[in-house]
């Protein structure tokens, strides 16, 4: 158990890698749920689209001039101009993550809602090897193949990318005078931040939603993203807390005995023989991403899930029916998370299904994004190990051959004393954290100074304020969303005003 | 004439490729007359030496992950500890230019003169290829060879290599928590203008003196740098810009005509025969460097000069004993710069030496540092030409096979709309420029902010205030490093104030 989650946590980033599996093929689009239907009559009227997509031919390697870093390929955009302005109105732009750029855009409902206020046209640039913007001409069989081609994919040629679309946009458009606001959530919230850091003479702010910058180096605990979640669930009942805690050491011991296998395999109707690890990793899973999409209404952005799913969880586990029977009561729980239609006869624990096309995360999880996370103290709800960078060193060394730089990520970006380097330094950022979201421990939640601004939801899960709003949502969900866009607005007021120009 | 300083301009950067010749080896340590006797006796008793050199491993390729981007080379640093008060006491950094860091160190005695009231550790590093920093095993063969291996030389990678090597060198001392402030001349000043921009977390403050990093992507008209040095000349002598700038045609009338190489070989005792570019571009270099170098005492920086040289020049111009001799004139001048000691008996126009090892800039001014300098209209002292993108193009193509990116400078660390962009981002950047130095209108001229200065010098030349001090000094001098301690000293006291300790 430990080794499984030690490695587990290697891939454990917001969305990342479903090491264990979902019963059914995850859609595409947002359920009706939270379907922006009341944006559909504003939309490109044509095609009732989000957006249009474009691609932009980019460079291979920003940082040298080598024969090879002169190498192009596509990149893709997604672009709304249904709201703009034109003549210098704004341009806001999602700083696409690790996935697939559609899959983003369409869990990003704030940017849409806030366009029309602002006459802000609206952009979504894709992660460089990420859906489809894979270098070495499109080829992820090439792309993906081993470090001499992965090695171009990293934050640092990604921010660079950003930089080179959106001032080449920008000319394109005749709108070089344009404030840009960078918006971006989880990695691409750290993509934001940092971006807002790196090119201020291209982002005029960034609104950094769940990003754990901080968790890095030893400046966050290892043990702070379990801590919130054995939080999560102990805060809704201590019952359901215990149940889940005391279960390891439980389904453990059923499996070491005779016939154990097939006890567990009934009990959690598997549809193959399946390991130990495989079975842990696949509850392990089911936690950890519903603590981070614990959001306040129903949604579907990592699986289809009701409104607090914890609770929901916690209910099934408490369920007096279930009695004494440990087995069913976390079955109960995985089904929250795996099976919310009910129509699942029986799951796949590692059917290594990737509908947001996620994996490359593990590349980059092996080499720059050194984030300790898997550590569990003794109140853990998970089994107490203790997160070792050795164990990273090693899975990356024999899955990549491929040495982590684990200092790089402060190195370049900072961290350390962040309160102390920022204070009189850099300005116009938002960083948004809800404290249920695991995340939180690595973000930053205290004001830096007048224009760095923490917005800090103690209900809120994962950049839960860049998703479309429901009729639902709670009052601090609202006044989050007006308070971010009060401060938006002071951003570009200032910038005009500095310009020389009217605000529109 | 015009192709032969169009291609020139290429090269022509700062302190850059002699391509005309001197008649002797320049010392390697500045001369008696700004020897900083007074500082030796403070000095390593038992060396008596400026510093001591340390070597650090560093990494080829900060920004990607390949397998080559992992190999390492060893980076020169220079040290000096007489004055650090250690215990988190400043440390003053000096960010290595284009060339040996030992002669940028002994041309920056102004960090000696004023670390002890600092109490600061002084630390000088080689930028990278540079020297004794070459990748590829130190082999200049290798490294320099083509493209492949030239491709690592980069500014980013420089300052990368810089925060590295700065975070490492703070750990092993104990001194994490000192502040780091990074000063830097010329293309040394721009870097370090962009390192407290890139890494404000690495150093708190940035003296960047002489940078020109307006001087891209037609920020500032390429037809500044000729016009400066035009009104240097102008400005003490009417007619010696007027001799100069007639010049041009005389000597080409005179190549042109039967014998007419003979006659200028023995006007400008050329040791052999040369082309008539050789001896434009021999005159050319003369002028240009002089009025970077117009200090108001004597120097040796790039020659061995005496105080306010271009009044030299234009002195032995406007000698009455020469009559309407032009050449006699020219030769009179070029003798101020090439032949201080007067002991040359001829001169080798294209003798290739290079003392300081500053050859691989031109790889850098085919590549990023592409920085439009070679225009002269009308009024120029130099012949009118245009600036023509494609020449630097079509050379860098014929030389390295490579294709400059004339826009990644500016996309990569700003400077369009600088005032706006940095008005209320970043914090604490003195730039001082000298307006006799040519490079200054590529210069940051006006103050930004309340901490991001100009200082502004009507008689300064090149990093004129970098320099060791003199009992010559003009009060202007003196006031301008006044201002730059007093202004660094807020710096670190800010930083200790908000870090919570005393100052030392």
């Amino acid at each position: 158990m430990k080794t499984a989650m030690a490695i587990n946590s290697i891939f454990l980033f917001f969305s990342l890698l479903f090491l264990s599996s979902t019963a059914k093929v995850i859609p595409r689009f947002p359920s009706s749920v939270i379907t922006p239907e009341k944006l559909s009559a504003d939309l490109d009227s044509k095609s009732g689209q989000l957006y249009k997509t474009k691609y932009f031919t980019q460079i291979l390697d920003h940082f040298t001039f080598t024969p090879r870093s002169y190498q192009t390929f596509q990149q893709r955009y997604l672009i709304n101009d249904t709201y703009w302005g034109k003549k210098n109105s704004p341009i806001f732009v999602y700083t696409g993550n690790e996935g697939d750029i559609e899959w983003f855009t369409q869990n990003t409902g704030f940017m849409y809602e806030v366009a029309p206020r602002f006459r802000a046209l609206l952009v979504f640039i894709e992660h460089r090897f990420y859906g489809k913007s894979i270098p070495f001409g499109g080829n992820k069989k090439i792309a993906y193949k081993n470090a001499s081609t992965l090695g171009y994919l990293s934050s640092s040629q990604a921010l660079a990318d950003y930089a080179t679309l959106i001032i080449d946009l920008k000319k394109n458009l005749s709108a070089t005078d344009s404030p840009v606001v960078v918006f971006g959530g989880s990695y691409g919230g750290m993509l934001a931040a940092w971006f807002r850091l790196k090119y201020p003479h291209v982002a005029i702010g960034a609104l950094a939603s769940s990003a754990p910058i901080l968790n890095f180096d030893n400046i966050t605990s290892a043990y702070s993203f379990n801590n919130i979640i054995t939080q999560d669930f102990r805060s809704v009942s201590e019952n359901c807390y215990k149940v889940i805690k005391e279960s390891w050491q439980q389904i453990e011991d059923t499996w070491r005995n005779q016939g154990g296998d097939k006890i567990l395999r009934k009990s959690f109707k598997t549809c193959k023989n399946s390991s130990v690890d495989g079975l842990e990793g696949w509850l392990f899973t089911a936690y950890v991403y519903t603590a981070m999409t614990d959001y306040p209404t129903p949604s579907n952005f990592l699986n289809p899930l009701p409104a607090y799913p914890i609770k929901q969880m916690c209910k099934a586990i408490d369920d007096p029916k279930t009695g004494n029977d440990t087995f069913a009561k976390l079955y109960g729980a995985a089904n929250i998370y795996y099976n919310s239609s009910g129509t699942a006869t029986c799951f796949n624990l590692d059917d290594g299904s990737d509908p947001h096309g996620l994996a490359e995360w593990a590349w980059q999880a092996c080499t720059e994004m050194i984030m300790p996370t898997g550590g569990n103290d003794k109140g853990s709800i998970f089994p107490a190990s203790e997160w070792d960078y050795n164990d990273t060193a090693s899975y990356c060394k024999d899955n990549y051959h491929v040495s982590p730089r684990p200092h790089w990520i402060t190195t370049h970006f900072g961290g350390n004393n962040i309160e102390v380097a920022l204070k009189r330094y850099g300005s116009n950022i938002i960083f948004f954290n809800g404290l249920r979201d695991p995340w939180s421990g690595g973000g930053v939640l205290t004001n830096i100074s007048k224009s760095i601004i923490a917005i800090v939801e103690k209900e809120g899960a994962h950049h839960v304020d860049l998703r479309f709003s429901t009729s639902e949502d709670p009052k601090w969900l609202i006044k989050a969303r007006q308070k971010e866009v009060k401060i938006i607005r002071k951003w570009i007021s200032q910038y005009y005003q500095e310009l020389g120009r009217p605000y529109f």
